[in-house]
């Protein structure tokens, strides 16, 4: 690339929104390709959320554009697609940063910017936020504007429909932008997918796309036409459209990459009372020709060489604990037909891939509908089948309700394959599944298993399989510490801890994924070493032959300290009478920043170093007390 | 009342679904009628739930003679509306002791019955389960049949779209039935109750209600006309139906009181590859005057006199706590207009009836959509409104992951009031609310407040409204200890606990609710008596100088001893390094039975003598170990 492919003269004019505003409208399809140039640069050197920010670029323009923001309020729905967005509104230098720590945040966030209304990361609440916003607005008597931008994909999930269906019947002024590229991260999958591909295949769609700059001009002549039908067979023809149903004025399929199309468009809508839906068609990787070809892979790319879009080799070493789970899948539905697989939209993330081709009929994948994942588990269950549901941490606290109510008070065989436990890294604290042990070791019948590493993770997924009843088995992001994983499944023996170390010290008793950090701690204090595997059942009598043992406990764990593992410990010691101290070590009472897994572990003072250093210190504290001798009582 | 309207020849002969199916098609208006008049005597001696029940007497009849149950399913949502299933699945005799311990259980339960294909009580998973069931089906290559049945209330919830948007696109082999009597407890509200009126209000439904025994003949050339029109229009009429764009095959609406014509559709259906639709139209209370005129109140009645449809008084005293909330909403709105309620279609529930007349432009009843009901109160209270979530326990857990994503991590001012905190009483364990605080006190920036009575829960909601964060009050069904209620609005100190008495045994901490009960230990034991007020933040200097004044703590709540304001305690003497005995008293971890509120807690030991049986044995089990002498170290 020479030089002069990286000047940027009309960015370059662009601080703030208003700057964009002050262009005439002419200018913008220059703006956007300036747009898309400095994001492929620039996240060729850092990698990032890519795909979905490309698509949007025309649509972020237009709408900072015919919106006068930051008083007019935009709500992006999931942020995967916010960069253009943060490039506009006086954070181009700093895209760079994104995702790392200190760094720009991996979403809109609130505390970041004026621009960014409402924090983002988890998909589907735009609706409901925007429609907040605008009824505030009605009830102060202002005269703001709110427009959400939703994905397709992030409307299968119910709280959309939930917020649609309230939106449709208040009246609200506010804009619902349908962005439809027929992707979330993966293939769309649901009715809903379908129906929108009908949308776009239909004759309606062809001559829009050839009229596009006409949309709005052509529409109410075609509304027309429906009633004029309508009224003709005396009420049998309903609305045209599924929004319509819901009381949503649809206007669309426009094209989302003509800006000045879509500036007239928003400016018109914004005449219209009441809620309006416009559904915009946007390509997922628009104007990056890799990107375009295949929207999944570059959905988050690490860094790439920007000409040829070849990435960088990822790091090697063995498997990540998700390809853990996925290969035990494998084996496991190989072994018993009773197995099914559910992911709510998350295959490649949750290491479903090779799974899918090779047990298509024990597989589903119900798009962004994590509530509907574990009923549908559950209706499963009850007729013999033994369902997995594979979700993220944070994902699973969608289907809490579901969890207990359909899963746990039956009692039924449901297994939680929980991927990204404990902090995530470079998603934030939006994603960071930081309270899951909290959240499920309070429900009666649920069993809840911490391996400590790979080969456990699957040899601790075979037990919970082996379990009549609910389980989960949390594991974190990324590899773990590099132990072989034997081929055979074995079942651990139930609630059941193994001593790993004897010593003179403390004893530690670990819980899940961090215990190879604790190596600095455990040698500098001759630790004994309990690696608890269950947080629930807990083994009663590990806790107690640990406590009398070494005098005093160390817990250790990736989740949140308010009602987390080591807080089951101190249940188990006050229930059984035994006083003994403990230094409960987990994550903190509050949201930590992004970064990669290991930054954030380090701020939360999670490093070999940092755990050694809190031990130590607790340690010598009791000692100062001079009451290390006879500690338990 | 005559004798003779006692009788029940038909039903007499029906002690399971097969006799019934014994009996000639014809007869089915009569079982109706007895089944109906069963419904009517017994209820009105015990009470239940009654007005739905009475709605789907035909259709329950339909289902159970059209399908061969148990072999095929049935799923029933909710379960208000299973009385006649439970008639006519063996458990007619018992119908009386429904809700009471050790009788029926409210809601279909799997223990309880083989007809019984799903445990429910929340609303809306009939259709994930009943698809889960199907797609079993189909991977076992069984061909059992299965059937889902849900209210339009149901409909609004996100999970139902999520599952009936998988279902459209998967092509089982199963049967949604959509009860459409355009009520959930509460009048419906949402854009998709006006279009189900719009469907009924339309020449359509007037031509198949004149002639409903032809509902399935008349359906092709109607639907032939749709599709010429669709032709003629070139693609520009969409499908008639909002279910139909959802790939489910819409039938209806049909007379779901016309019981011979529902046989027949229903087999006819069965024939039918994929998934079906059926929309059914019946009136909540149906057969009874009264109900029928005011399904509302007669949703679930107390015992009432069958001949004038009077009921029995409601028990005297002070307001319950629904009531007190209620009140203070008044109040605050008055005094503030930031102030906004919202509720997921609980009005009546809640104690809003009287806020919803007054202030209804800031008053949002979203339907059943607790999932948007949280992030709409996060949009509102972006723009500067003090948005105040009113919802039972049990029913957060559908939001949790609203309530962590939208308003914690976002530190936004939203008060949950929280109704019907721990038992509940006859509705049992799918509706304890016994887990909330363990869910919420793990979550950084949000706030946990339990008022130990009537005016405390006042003053505690008004002290909450203070506050700039999240925030959460909650406080149990029925009436409270009976407490004046003051008018005036005092914020208590942020934090802080109240001492209540002094005295020389171990210190009581009480969380909520159950303080009253405490009196007998209390004084057997001269305990001291903090009232806690705030689980979080807690009031460490409170606990410390209690384990140090007395030497041993009690901690007291009806939320799950796992994780909850108890273990906040051991989680706060183990930070301090205080070693100090702890018993904790709250709900075991198991899911209890129904009865009262009081029976609830009777089965979970907390009457006032389980409480003091259960601190003295403690007590004494110290005092055998002879250390209550410096017991704190």
């Amino acid at each position: 690339m020479t030089d002069s492919d990286h000047q940027y003269p009309l960015l370059d004019r662009i601080q703030t929104p208003a700057d964009l505003r002050a262009l005439p409208r002419s200018e913008l399809p220059r703006v956007a390709e300036e747009l898309r140039q400095y994001m492929v640069q620039t996240l060729s050197g850092n990698g990032g959320h890519f795909a979905a920010g490309l698509g949007v670029v025309e649509l972020t323009l237009a709408l900072h554009y015919a919106y006068q923001t930051p008083e007019d309020r935009i709500v992006w729905d999931v942020g995967h697609q916010a960069y253009p967005h943060k490039i506009l509104t006086g954070r181009r230098e700093q895209l760079a940063t994104i995702r790392k720590v200190g760094g720009l945040a991996p979403f809109p966030k609130r505390e970041e910017s004026e621009y960014d209304t409402f924090g983002v990361g988890h998909s589907s609440t735009s609706v409901s936020a925007a429609l907040g916003m605008s009824l505030a607005n009605r009830a102060q008597g202002g005269s703001r504007k709110v427009a959400a931008v939703i994905g397709d994909g992030a409307m299968t999930a119910g709280m959309a429909f939930e917020a649609l269906n309230h939106a449709g019947s208040t009246k609200a002024d506010m804009l619902i932008i349908l962005n439809d590229n027929d992707m979330s991260i993966s293939e769309n999958v649901g009715a809903l997918s379908n129906y929108f591909s009908r949308v776009l295949s239909s004759r309606l769609y062809g001559g829009f796309r050839e009229g596009s700059k006409k949309a709005l001009e052509a529409l109410p002549p075609l509304r027309e036409l429906v009633r004029k039908s309508e009224e003709h067979f005396k009420g049998l023809v309903a609305p045209a459209s599924l929004f319509e149903e819901l009381g949503l004025n649809y206007i669309g399929p426009v094209d989302g990459h003509d800006v000045e199309t879509l500036v007239e468009t928003l400016e018109n809508l914004q005449q219209r009372p009441g809620p309006q839906f416009l559904h915009v068609v946007t390509r997922k990787g628009k104007g990056y020709g890799p990107a375009e070809l295949d929207p999944i892979t570059w959905h988050g790319p690490g860094k790439f060489d920007p000409e040829t879009g070849e990435m960088a080799p990822k790091g090697g070493g063995g498997p990540s604990y998700s390809q853990v789970f996925g290969q035990w899948a494998c084996d496991m539905a190989t072994e018993d037909e009773r197995f099914a697989a559910i992911t709510p939209a998350m295959r490649e993330g949750s290491g479903l891939v090779e799974y899918h081709k090779r047990f298509r009929d024990r597989y589903y994948d119900v798009g962004i509908a994590e509530q509907h994942s574990v009923t549908l588990a559950a209706g499963l269950a009850c007729e013999g089948m033994k369902p997995v549901v594979a979700i993220y941490s944070t994902f699973l606290q969608r289907a809490y309700d579901q969890a207990i109510h359909d899963v746990a008070v039956q009692n039924l065989p449901v297994l939680f394959a929980i991927d990204r436990a404990g902090p995530v890294g470079g998603d934030g604290a939006t994603h960071a599944g930081s309270f899951d042990i909290s959240f499920l070791r309070c429900l009666p019948n649920m069993s809840v298993l911490v391996p400590a590493d790979e080969n456990e993770c699957r040899q601790l997924l075979y037990t919970a399989w082996q379990h009549n009843g609910p389980t989960a088995v949390r594991y974190p992001r990324g590899k773990g510490p590099g132990v072989a994983v034997s081929e055979t499944m074995e079942a651990l023996p139930w609630g059941r801890a193994e001593q790993r170390r004897t010593g003179k010290g403390p004893a530690l008793l670990n819980f899940g994924a961090l215990l190879d950090r604790s190596h600095e701690a455990v040698e500098s204090l001759d630790m004994g070493v309990w690696n608890m595997r269950f947080v629930k059942p807990l083994d009663l009598e590990a806790v107690q032959k640990a406590a009398q043992d070494h005098g005093a406990l160390v817990t250790l764990e990736d989740n949140s300290s308010q009602g987390g593992a080591g807080t089951a410990v101190l249940e188990a010691l006050a229930a059984a009478g035994i006083r003994c101290p403990v230094l409960t070590i987990g994550l903190p009472d509050a949201y930590l920043g992004h970064g990669s897994r290991d930054d954030v572990l380090a701020e939360a003072g999670l490093t070999a170093e940092g755990i050694r250093e809190k031990i130590e210190k607790w340690w010598a504290g009791l000692d100062r007390k001079g009451n290390k001798q006879r500690l338990v009582s």
